[in-house]
């Protein structure tokens, strides 16, 4: 995003905003008459349907970017996120809740090297350590990627 | 980033803006020193290794929501979507693509509808259907959650 | 089970038995050293450590079937089992419950037809639905696969 | 495996035969007509369609064994191994060989203590670090489970 479209004067909306205008959607779909809208059925089928749908889009988006299709994995990325905002919803939390914990950790520049520190150990030990007793090393980590 | 190039105004940046600002840091640690930064190191292991810690997450997420209890709800999400950057940043996306996918979604109001009359068709079949043969019938997700 | 029950005759085992036998050698496990041993470790830390590990075994499981690689699927899967047994045990369950509730669908000559009818209607409907409000089509689910 | 193969002396068959019996009527699914067989179709839907099963199934299974009820955890788990058996043979592959792995790794009461060694050093690393940077340490995983 250019910082002149981030600009407040009549401007479109920046993308970012699209986090909170769907949660106000979400919100009053809450109400909406489950026959009409998905979402609302959604809503209605409970918690494990809507975590269902989280571990049914997490393993979409994980296939889509073994196979590194752009748009596949913009879209599978997508439907991921929208069903963790219904799922906020559905629990009476806000996407600005999770932003707000990511803005926490953002002072990434100060904390990555010092959280690298740590976690260089575990890495370190998982390196050499099988998961599994018995089991081979954690090869597919150990790659470069694709 | 500090907090003089963020708010300009001296305003508090919209929390909103967190994705992008992440992207940029998680774009510039990509060059960092592996041995130095987690996230460099999550870059330097590779697709699986990143793809895997989305897996991990997405579980981590459904038991946090499966438990209810809300800040690890909203802590387990941003790990979810923080891996999801990383994720997008080694492929060469942005989230703006996924926030831009979400918005064109987002004429929820009236497409809610419409994709509503498709959707009770595929759930009114699930719902009478067994997934598997000689399953049982889908009943953890006809309930009406928690 | 005891080697004398196992072997009468001195034929290997069945590789069958194997499930069972990772059933008792895991049960006595609970009881171990959690300084000693990855399993007692794994009871120690508890319900949600073992499901983080079926998440994440998963997870390895799809990426190895995505790429193809007979040797990392049959370790991944392995993984998988392993841990779900780890769960089984948590949870006071024996393998033989899973393969006895298998068995019972494995009628599968005949009910397979039969759930196929009902399967066929959600089916046709998944095929002309999107998942999604605004969202494009299941096309990843429609292809032939690799 | 016909009636008589399978009970010689009229015994129930060992339900630890229920994963090749299942692998054989797998294999022979693969040749049935998708328009009256749920295996067929999911076959002829390709690998990306199985998987997908493969990662609802895992997520049904992590939610049953929070709920803690049996019934469920047994159902789910059969679904999940079932998908699996699904993904194994449309890979060419057998149960058997995953029984085998495990089978190798089942020299667990040796091979249990001393990758108990290596993986204890990577625990204590995780215990005290930060997955993520700027996150909370992995409180959910200490717990003592349910």
């Amino acid at each position: 995003m250019s910082e002149s479209t981030r600009t407040p004067d009549d401007a479109p909306a920046p993308s970012s905003e699209v986090l909170d205008r769907l949660a106000r959607i979400l919100a009053a779909r809450r109400e909406a008459d489950p026959e009409r809208s998905y979402v609302a059925r959604l809503f209605a089928r409970g918690n494990d349907a809507i975590l269902k749908k989280i571990g049914e889009e997490a393993t979409e988006t994980v296939m889509a970017a073994k196979d590194g299709v752009a748009e596949r994995i913009v879209a599978e990325t997508a439907d991921l996120w929208f069903h963790c905002l219904v799922m906020l919803e559905y629990h009476g939390l806000h996407p600005d809740q999770v932003l707000g914990e990511l803005a926490s950790r953002e002072g990434l520049s100060g904390l990555d090297e010092k959280a690298s520190r740590k976690a260089a150990a575990r890495e370190a030990a998982d390196a050499d350590s099988d998961r599994l007793p018995g089991g081979r090393p954690q090869g597919p980590e150990g790659e470069a990627g694709e």
